[in-house]
């Protein structure tokens, strides 16, 4: 009977247990982690202020007491891992509440501890009270309990988190102004030029946008009251009114944990696994947001920090840790989405300033069109954009617009994951009726501006 | 300058002649139609029973004018081929309103003269008022007229211009009754199980549903007043009352000026080509609903008959024309969808059905599941069903649900037409947002069950 032991109760290490029950019924599992709940999904946890998902508990698809009966895995809540032996293969564990120490073996370890929210040096941003960081339910719960009597808020950083907050600040009511340190929005996701029509929304939405500049300071006497902000380009400052400042500016992973097990970093300072998620050290698996992975296009590791590669991740650890047999992909895509109001935001693969660092010039299509045939009442704007090699490989696609644009983002994840060129792309054979999209759907027709580029540079 | 002859203005003909201009600018192009329009769309047609679509002419993507003075192109509307001579490359017109003859010569030919519907031995189809057919404008106009006064319908045939059909006279205000002779709705497109949904969802709008029934006469003095029915199972007969009848079953190819051109027809009887989209004679090419090509899976000749594969060929025809390269796919995977009031109806590739009159039995995996994460609100139910072969091949999938359907079987199709395996398809990377779609997409849940029963067989 094998033992694994998680430690994480993320998305990672709950999808890592519950398929080690489902490939051996037989096996052990023991999942600690440090928060009073079990899995939730952090990704919801924008929603929750403005009471689209009505309670926190919505967000838990299981309770504690389901993993005891149901899927029989012991749950240690509020629990952190303080030591561990590798060799010995054991943990020592501490109850946070009661202080009881405990020294637990294992057969298989996974580590997937996950990451926390990156601290920027932002004046007064330690000391203020008001200064919110979005990671777990507790800090979600202060957040709304915060922004039930602020007026103003500000969101520092425009990356999925800081939009999806801002998307719901606003929704319960708040003025709210984003700034974002980069020229665009959401840029590690897509460019400049597909970030207008989300800024449009935005700001039809009345968030105030100030992106290419600099958060310098918190301002206000025990509690924030106002944020300095820099325009990195003219220099020029403003004090923007704060009751309340959420800061979403990246993630730094857990990765204390696994360097006492001596699993070794990657090159990004993430835990670095092979194809079957097994770390450095001999059977200690990790998974999900404390780890890094190949990029599918470049090669290069990537913190990936996505709970879709989390839960795949955790399903390869699973199987792997009760001896099953299973791989990742050789490279992840990072297909990737959000929803702000009324617009769609997507990508897969790398964005050109991404692809530029790795030293790939790639060509590009951009077209603009309808998710419905022209003559079908409806139809919604739709922008995608795609980049390919000087050969037809697709490196990569973003895709904005007002419907459709997560399935469509699929359509292409699963082209590049099988090798599907531009040239194959064009001739795809989408679907097509009057309600539903067009007989070409942008999605093929992308791939004609791409190929047109690539014979004109013969 | 090389002359391009195009028989038809659908979607086939007239795409050619767009290609074949957007590829030689200097080529010359005629375009000959019996019908009073330039290309409208025949797909749309249905909607415009109910004003949907308000006017006729919002399916005409292009104004007569717009060919000669835009274009560039020689639309010859009313007016027929009367003979062919392909040895002198000669055409011989008619123009239908003066009885004007002419004979223009060509360098290329396309022929893409589409199809017409097929009248099954219904007793009094042929001689009641009342009964329609619906293909052309004139037949949407002549049934929009109808509709207005009727009180009552029954459809024919359960096929996608049938169901169509049936949502829009319903939408119309219509009692409507619908019969299907095979025992479930859209049967070329999905299987019996799956049907179930599209079946409660017409009964919920009123529509009344008769499977496995056989239309056996059109009762009524001059007119259409009632269908006599006869369920095929229990021989059970029974009037439903029609003020106005429609029949949509199938669809016959028009072959004679093909046939005049001595142009081979492939086992279906439909116009065979190859890749290029050439016929059996020298310089003379076909497109469209007139056609049959390979089917992807089974490698068999299909009368294909869809919209999107049209106006592939019909690119395909224009470029090669005038002297430059393309080529469909190997075969067509027939990506098909449907909106139904609410829900979605989509496929690629053939059914069971059909795989097994191919001597295939396939390897099946179903499952049920909703749009969006389980935490997040407003997700709707989806329904996947995957077939495979005893290896992993995807030869198949059909997709009912109320939402994001119709990209989800373009996903589908991307994997099809790339070679992906349902255990690609298993680790697929998906986007994920809590708005849009769930960390598993049914996409690739749905492989889980098929590989489970591939392994079991081994």
């Amino acid at each position: 009977m094998t033992k694994v032991v998680i430690i994480g109760a993320g998305a990672a290490g709950t999808t890592a247990g519950l398929w080690a029950k489902k490939t051996d019924r037989k096996c052990e599992v023991v999942i600690i982690t440090r928060e009073p709940y079990p899995e939730y999904s952090r990704c919801g946890l924008p929603y929750t202020i403005s009471k689209v998902i009505p309670e926190f508990t919505n967000l838990m698809e299981h309770e504690p007491a389901w993993y005891e009966n149901f899927a029989k895995i012991d749950l240690r809540l509020e629990t952190e891992v303080i030591d561990i032996d590798s060799k010995a293969k054991t943990v020592k564990i501490k109850n946070i509440k009661t202080g009881e120490e405990e020294t637990i073996n294992y057969d298989k370890l996974v580590i997937a501890t996950g990451s926390h929210p990156a601290a920027p040096p932002i004046e007064g941003a330690k000391e203020k009270k008001g200064v919110y960081f979005l990671r777990t339910i507790q800090d979600a719960m202060d957040i709304e309990a915060a922004a039930q009597k602020a007026k103003t808020a500000v969101v520092i950083g425009a990356g999925l988190i800081g939009v999806e907050a801002a998307e719901n600040l606003v929704e319960k009511g708040l003025k709210v102004a984003i700034v974002e340190f980069l020229p665009s929005l959401v840029p590690l996701m897509i460019d400049p030029d597909m970030a207008e029509l989300v800024e449009e929304e935005m700001v039809k939405h009345g968030i105030e946008v100030y992106t290419n500049t600099a958060a310098k300071a918190i301002l206000g006497d025990e509690k924030a009251e106002k944020v300095l902000i820099e325009n990195r380009e003219t220099q020029e400052t403003k004090e923007i009114p704060a009751d309340m400042v959420l800061i979403g500016a990246g993630v730094r992973p857990y990765t204390d944990i696994a360097q006492k097990a001596g699993a070794e970093l990657g090159t990004t300072k993430y835990i670095k696994v092979n194809e079957k998620c097994e770390t450095s050290v001999p059977d200690v698996y990790s998974a999900g947001d404390c780890t890094e992975y190949p990029d599918f296009v470049t090669g290069e590791a990537v913190p990936q920090g996505m709970g879709t590669i989390a839960v795949r991740m955790g399903k390869v650890c699973g199987i792997n840790a009760v001896g099953g047999e299973a791989k990742m992909p050789p490279g992840v895509l990072l297909t990737r989405i959000t929803k702000i109001f009324d617009i769609q935001i997507a990508a897969v693969g790398p964005t050109i300033h991404q692809l530029e660092r790795s030293g790939i010039k790639p060509v590009i299509g951009k077209i603009t069109g309808s998710s419905k045939p022209e003559y079908f009442p409806g139809g919604k704007l739709i922008r995608i954009k795609i980049l390919s090699d000087g050969k037809g490989k697709i490196l990569g696609a973003q895709i904005v617009g007002y419907e459709d644009v997560h399935q469509k983002i699929n359509v292409i994840a699963a082209a590049m994951q099988s090798g599907m060129s531009v040239y194959e792309l064009e001739w795809l054979e989408t679907c097509y009726a009057p309600a539903s999209c067009p007989t070409w759907d942008v999605l093929t027709l992308v791939a004609e501006p791409v190929i047109k580029k690539i014979k004109r540079k013969k």
